[in-house]
């Protein structure tokens, strides 16, 4: 049996970011998870991740690092936007679940990503679902793991397709959009699976969810409680008719590259200074600018076999 | 019978412009002709309009004028860019046409379009497939021109998609950004196709051109002259096996709405400030920003609709 | 005896543009005056430029044309900022004078100006007191206006120093950077009278009003009416003591220039982009970006000779 | 006798630095040093620092810590400006010194300040003399150190004066702004010395020189080495007669805030985006904004108060 791939996740842990954390809990050796302000309030965000290992089965198994808590620009009254209309309150599908028995760890999330991977040198793949904070700021503090970090992961920003917080910006990007710039420019190979790719093959409708919610195992029953808020707002706000999983998609883009039908290596940059583009991806399909093509970036999905990874965790579950 | 509409037409005349004029001069009663800085030197352009007309049987009937040679914020150092790459040196497929029998008017394009509004208020439509320049200076100089238009159809950047001149800017929005901000805050109703549209339904592949020649007219005759250039550009830079026709689509909707299967009104703004974004044009699709929504944008077209009005008009050029 | 030096004025009429119009009058044969969108309501500012060259004895003699109301950015939600906290509600300190005699003219300013200069090649010269929107949609409409206009003198800008509607900007340059960018990188010898070197010399306090009261004429009277608000906004906004009189100082700049005790030839750029900084004139004394040195800035004057100048103006006009 | 004050003090070891180090040594505590990327290259300007410590006579007393090689924003390309034709190749005035005996510790600047600051909160006193990199990035990994500094020196930015290294800009404030920005709108206490304080307080002619020469001590001698390039550098470029000392003011007024004689709290921010402006500081001294006054800035210094400081510590080192 192959061992598994040793992978750090980096989370505003909210909505599909937990299931994202089950589905890396499943085909991964998740060696920490760090947190990331985005989503919703970041203590809440922490609970929401000690408590999703839980339901995963591994609670004191994988630490959760406490990294920035808002974006590199953030401060004073520009704090970032969070989202609760789209995750509710809790974040978690106003489900207020019971407080998790793990607590995180001492100690700040940069440091952690930094020694652990020092100490494994081209060993630790990044899943990188939030906005890049912690993962930029570990790059700057210590630009020496750029070579020892194989590969990274990111759901973010768009190729050449409509945002989702603002008409011309994806969310992660748009948050800290200084992070992802630094995170873009740094030489790691990077793997970029954009919000089109959710809209166009992670949404389960009403026929998915009745197919997961048959299963009735408890991670069924975690996923329904998680997912509750979002169908109402993707109805109302993107008028998509169903649940939609950037993070549990990248998850799975991450764990079975195969899925991925098709991908091409393009320059690709984040708009930072733009009076309505901060936060704009930029993609260069056609080679115009004539940069350096630093991110390989998934255009197309095997629908089907993205759902039966997502059946196959959620089966797993109980 | 009914009366032709009447329209004035904005134009960097080069490459599709001249299709699109013909379109014009076939379906619409042409007023009058300005000419705007975009794709090749000014004077070519100029030239290049005349003998349009000449080729469309109209020498002498519709007057040309010049108007502004380059974008507002074009000086010094910092002049648009030209491109002749994509329609051959003289904008014409290197075809390197005689001079045209017809002189351009005396007097500045901004005021024949000022005073031509004043005198036929709410009769006169306008047609523009070149940066914005001239009409945005029309608006700045005289607002009151602005309730007289009854509708400007507007070629020019892209619905959330690749742009041409840029990953992120269609080449007339990018030309002069603070001119479409002008227009597309003006008030005046607009519908805007964009350079999606062109790749999507606009493009004619080799057996479109041999459909076209075996027409045998003087009118496919210059069709396949004026696309000579282009349709080697299209294949090497924008990976398009054809020739691309955003200004005749732009002039067949015009003349036919109904050609355009769908279209949704917006809110559409330009970028003019971004590092990568400058000429982006923002379509807020879900409404995210909350503004008023300005533009009719056009979202998709009847191809053999639009493929048959093409034809008509070369076939009719003999 | 000389003859007076032939000048147009743009002017946004209210304040201290009305001192500056009667040194005009007295020192140039005026050719005319435009109006641009700028401290007050536009027909207000009409109508002050009326009733002030009815004060310095005039009337029917110099044509006024109206020309930009607003500048080259401005539009819906985002017009300009007037200040009527300056100048008082009808910009002439809240005075409410009757109507004046002249009407304006027909045309507009801006072809009045492209016409005049076509005239008398080299002979006109421009006195630049307001923001600078007419000007610069002149010189796009036509630039071979520019070859023909000998010396452009503006009142605008600082010289590395605090501004006055903000900290970064002065109120000229503020209203439309964009006009003042196409201006001065149009190639026109200009003179610039920044912000700096109004507070520096040209301030009338206590002593200087009484001083004019005395001279007991109707010019010495207008004066003391319209000063009457700007000199408690001064107190309490400024910190400054007295009346401000920049745009009089470039009329008397431009009528004696050697009041002007020290001046350098800099290259001088308006900054369009910035979040903090738009509006923010950059005078590059020490060469540091090695640009081309476009404008000629006054640095000191003669403070008791411009004063004379002053006196002159009011003493004459009874 | 009072106990001497503690501090921290973040530098880019180079020409004026190392003498604004030795005066810190002589009239403060000095718990640390950390290295930030800016003058010169960063393992020299370590190096610069350890010497100038031995020069101090504290070898081996006062850690230096590495902090971050570059501005934030800082990556591939767009790596920023070192200043060797300001202050020698090696930042020494081309001296070329021998090796330090000390080496730098281990451990990140970032981490040291944390410490140091949370184990003594309230009493670290920082000397900033660099761009604000470090500082910013302890800053936004630990917010919780920010109401444990008792106060911040800032040399950097200018009010509302001319630029150093662009018309618009200082240095310290160009070469990082984001960094500048975030430390600026932290909540700690700051005093901001800008760059006109340099200019018009600092300068040391050929008579100071002189002077400081014939004290015949080796800090003496070490300052007339490291000023060698500076002296020609202010002639050529900033036509200034004498070499400048802007960290070292920043130290005096640290060490005895009565030789600053005037001062004044300040609205101050940084501007990120602009197109002339990057870097550039504004300070609101007429409150236009509105905004809260987080800043004292320094207005005006003792300057033979502050010379004796200087000789005083020229003296001391033998
Ligand atoms: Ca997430
Ligand atoms: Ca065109
Ligand atoms: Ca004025
Ligand atoms: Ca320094």
């Amino acid at each position: 049996m192959l061992e598994k791939k040793r992978v750090i996740i980096d989370t505003d842990t909210a909505g599909d970011d937990t299931i994202s954390i089950l589905m890396a809990l499943h085909y991964f050796k998740v060696e920490g998870i760090m947190i990331t302000g985005g989503n919703v309030q970041f203590h809440q965000q922490v609970e929401n991740a000690l408590y999703t290992i839980q339901v995963g089965g591994k609670s004191g198994k994988v630490p959760v690092y406490k990294g920035h808590e808002g974006p590199i620009m953030g401060f004073g009254e520009s704090q970032h936007r969070t989202v609760e209309d789209v995750h509710g309150k809790d974040g978690m599908g106003d489900s207020f679940f019971e407080k998790a028995i793990q607590s995180p760890e001492e100690g700040h999330a940069v440091d952690f990503l930094i020694e652990t991977i020092h100490e494994n040198p081209g060993e630790i793949h990044l899943l990188a679902i939030a906005p890049l904070t912690n993962i930029a700021m570990a790059i700057k503090k210590d630009p020496a793991i750029v070579p020892k970090i194989p590969h990274l992961y990111i759901m973010g920003g768009t190729n050449n397709a409509l945002g989702n917080i603002t008409p011309s910006a994806e969310y992660n990007f748009f948050v800290d959009p200084e992070a992802a710039k630094i995170v873009l420019h740094s030489g790691i190979p990077i793997t970029m699976v954009g919000w089109e790719m959710c809209t166009k093959y992670s949404i389960m409708d009403d026929n998915d969810h009745s197919e997961i919610e048959a299963l009735s195992t408890k991670g069924a029953q975690f996923f329904k409680d998680v997912n509750k808020v979002v169908m109402k707002f993707n109805k109302s706000v993107h008028k998509l008719n169903g649940t939609t999983h950037p993070d549990t998609l990248l998850a799975a883009v991450a764990a079975n590259e195969e899925i991925m039908t098709e991908s091409n290596l393009y320059h690709v940059d984040v708009e930072t200074v733009g009076e309505l583009t901060r936060g704009y991806s930029l993609v260069d399909i056609n080679n115009r600018l004539e940069r350096s093509k630093n991110v390989r970036v998934c255009e197309a999905i095997d629908r089907s076999a993205f759902k039966e990874m997502l059946l196959e965790v959620l089966r797993s579950i109980d």
